[in-house]
């Protein structure tokens, strides 16, 4: 199988101002090859946070663009996550006294004093968890905290999570599952990376187990499909994913997106509408980012008519 | 057992201001007669939902004040959720122009035209379904909306959910669950109602499957413990429930209360702050009341040390 | 001129359910004596600021409530400012550590470290300005920071604004305005209380020169004439007060609230709405407490046709 | 004078990406002529404006980028506004169902219908006064919408007023005051646009007076000065401009700000914090776009120390 290295810099936007890494066909299974959200700097936890923070170009290192063969503006890229494979023994987590959920931060200033900083290394132990030390020790679940297409014009920070995807931080973005993307640009120019060996609903501190990984994906086109908003789908349920401020809105837009999808079957948009206020799951990706993002979901079983 | 009535007309708000309708032990299994969201005055999809509304004195009436024999302002409320019975074999919900989480309503105000009011019946079928049609047709996982104790001062609408519970409109208030609520008046001054037959998370139009029913608790005390917002134990997890505007400031109320509950098992609170980023869930109960309720949630086996 | 004074204790909420403390005719001019913000209780820059604050009851101690002799619910309270004389040679303001626009609070939970309280006494100078050191000294602008009549059912925390009107910290209640409540229950049940010396727009750190007061009022009945929310009349201005979370709604309600006004002088909704898009004003009032306030406003030039 | 006239197409991001249409040295006075928000396209009551708005390849056109001779990365840029003039004799508004402040848009996300889009054409009368019609009639005070230097690596939609700048619709970015930006790139690469014959406080609907202008400019550097969030300083005022969502985020930017403003003038933070709070000034430049806008004020004469 290919396997896609970044050749050069890794990408600090999701964009089209940059040439593709790789072109790659739909249908093609192919490896990327991810750095976690510090570009591997975190390795100790006795760096100085903040002196790592400031050799990074910004967060969020992505591999790509990857150009998609045939994808065209209006199209839909339907990504599907075959496997994730860490890329080493240990993850690295951190809290930071002016990023996370319970700190002040760039959007909600205050100005008292912050807390300490404290980096968290984990080592991946005998019964294949992640350990911290007795109690701070998690199983793999992987996932990849940002996927995209590039916008339109914009050039998207890559700690931001937006339309076109981005810094979702959402744990079902995960092997086995199907990602749909909007195709802005020709090409698609597709981003992916800050894989994490785990995460809870929220990323509260703001840093999940941060790991590099290998990302085996394999794309396909829905030609002259548009959608607006990121969806996944599992096995068994369909999901929207809004990412925006406040966290109602992003709720908002994660529900009216999945009774869209739900037209789609036949349903009639109140019906929809009330199905969702009955069977409906809502819950939190992350509250941390520069938009927070909420996961709306609903059963296939439901959903299909 | 004892079956507790509404003596008279039911309570619109959670206070101290009404006498008790009924005085309890600790300890005693009591039932209580609870009616729907719209007081049992709508019963046919032909009704006129506003007028409806308007014959009301407010939404979610109350069942209580019960005083609870020897609670002292400063203790915790523990309420065993024992059963939940259907008061009859049908539930109503609606679709209401300007409530609800994808309309405008009174606070998130507009100036444009509002969608049409419409009304669902649904019926208890041959599998025990609630059936309104073969698409929307939803199993009994009933649970109680409301669910509070008065607070010192105030008198809170039935709509809102607050500090000390109040319409919070979370699934997990369910039977086998037990919920610690704030004891804010000597007596505490139960109320609860509301109780939907189903709903999912967020209740997205507004209402649920509205159903009156039978209400079985069990209530204990815990003296002199003090909590600041309502708490959940079921078998596998401990949750604590924040309700605010926006959206993110209810999640902030959330994990910071799960914070505080797991350091009473001996976690720094870092460390705390650490673990729920990995492995917490967060989940929003309600995005449509006057305050909107996130769930954050931690599981027994990672909280107890 | 009839002086009012509280009997016993001081209102700490807006409610029906306290007995009126006078009974006041329409067109009769009353001055009411109100204690500051602290009830007097903080009187020295060295003063424990946590101490103080638990021998409160709660913040802002209410004089009323004032029954409005022939007020009945569905009609409006008009409240002529005639006067306010400072109670006292000075004021007092505080930073608090987990109180204002600034800091961590109740709400915008955090698990950082908060400030240092800090106390601020103002005497009055020979120039008549309230005078802390060389650069804090600020001149006599006083207003009332609450200002309400009850709501129908609720009794709500004198730290919040909301329909009635409460604690908007908004500084054109001042002495030559008007200000329009709604009636919600018989007899109006009208409060007032927190006056301050002098404010700027947010009431950044939560407290502004807190003094008590003599407010001379008016009272004046609109019957019949229902209104949702506050407002406020100068010689120039037509002004609505929305309160609410998050500040986006809060917003929304002022100047929805201004197009109703407005479509009483025989506007179109839509004119009225660009209107005020090309020649409103929309300040913030208050962005620290229970509810953010802001004002919109319009000149009378404009909005009278 | 040198005339700066967009070369090719405008620019509908505020970024690098693209190459200077010229390059001006610090002292140079220039007129840089704009287009309208429409890009001209918006010309009478009668045009369809979806349509129209579909041409645009995105809203506010911008002229530039303009390279700043010496402007290093961490410098501030210094914009003194000379003079703002008509490009013709006539403005255009509009209400649009699904974009501005009391109605459903993009991230508020509703499923109801959304009102009737309208056009507003306002012609220069003879008293200098832009009239629609009686009542719709408004006088020259004329702003750029949109002012901004390029961002590090994003490249930012010009919808959206952000840390550079960007689409604040600040009514204060006017003649005779001066903006302060960051330059986040050599060059400083600034843009404007989206002039306003006149706007309220809010842009209440989403579009003011738009019109095409001549913008009379003076750049300056600072050099080794960096600021995070533009500035802006009128004869009697010191001002800076939060941009965020929710807006009470936007709120607590603006004020943290300005309080950063006071500590270079000697201030204790603490007492910056105390002084606001009692003489500051608070309004809302736009509750419409990507971000919402606040202006936090204080007088110089208070400021200076």
């Amino acid at each position: 199988m290919r396997i896609i290295e970044q050749k050069g810099e890794y990408s600090y936007v999701f964009s089209r101002y940059t040439e593709p890494v790789a072109r790659v066909q739909p249908g093609e299974e192919v490896v990327l090859k991810t750095e976690d959200a510090y570009c591997g700097l975190l390795t100790s936890e006795n760096d100085d946070l903040e002196e790592v923070r400031n050799k990074r170009r910004g967060p969020n290192p992505q591999t790509g663009p990857i150009y998609i063969e045939g994808a065209k503006r209006g199209d839909t890229l339907k990504v599907h996550i075959i496997n994730i494979e860490a890329g080493r023994d240990w993850a690295v987590s951190n809290i930071h006294k002016f990023f996370g959920g319970l700190t002040p931060n760039k959007f909600t200033r205050m100005i008292n004093v912050g807390l300490s900083d404290k980096i968290y290394i984990y080592r991946l132990d005998k019964e294949g968890m992640f350990r911290h030390d007795d109690y701070l020790r998690f199983p793999w679940k992987p996932f990849m905290g940002t996927i995209a297409t590039a916008p339109d014009l914009e050039a998207v920070s890559t700690l931001t999570p937006f339309e076109n995807g981005g810094n979702m931080d959402c744990p079902d973005v995960k092997p086995g599952n199907i990602v749909y993307l909007p195709v802005s640009v020709d090409g698609a120019y597709f981003f992916t990376g800050d894989c994490h060996a785990v995460q809870g609903e929220g990323e509260l501190c703001g840093t999940a187990l941060e790991i590099s990984a290998k990302v085996t994906l394999r794309f396909e086109l829905i030609k002259g499909k548009e959608i607006t908003w990121p969806r996944i789908e599992s096995a068994d349920e369909y999901m929207c994913v809004g990412s925006a401020r406040p966290m109602e809105d992003a709720a908002r837009i994660a529900y009216a997106e999945l009774i869209e999808w739900m037209t789609g079957f036949g349903w009639d948009r109140l019906d929809a509408y009330q199905a969702l206020t009955q069977a409906g799951k809502l819950y939190c990706a992350n509250m941390v980012d520069t938009n927070y993002s909420m996961v709306a979901k609903v059963s296939k079983s439901l959903a299909e008519r």
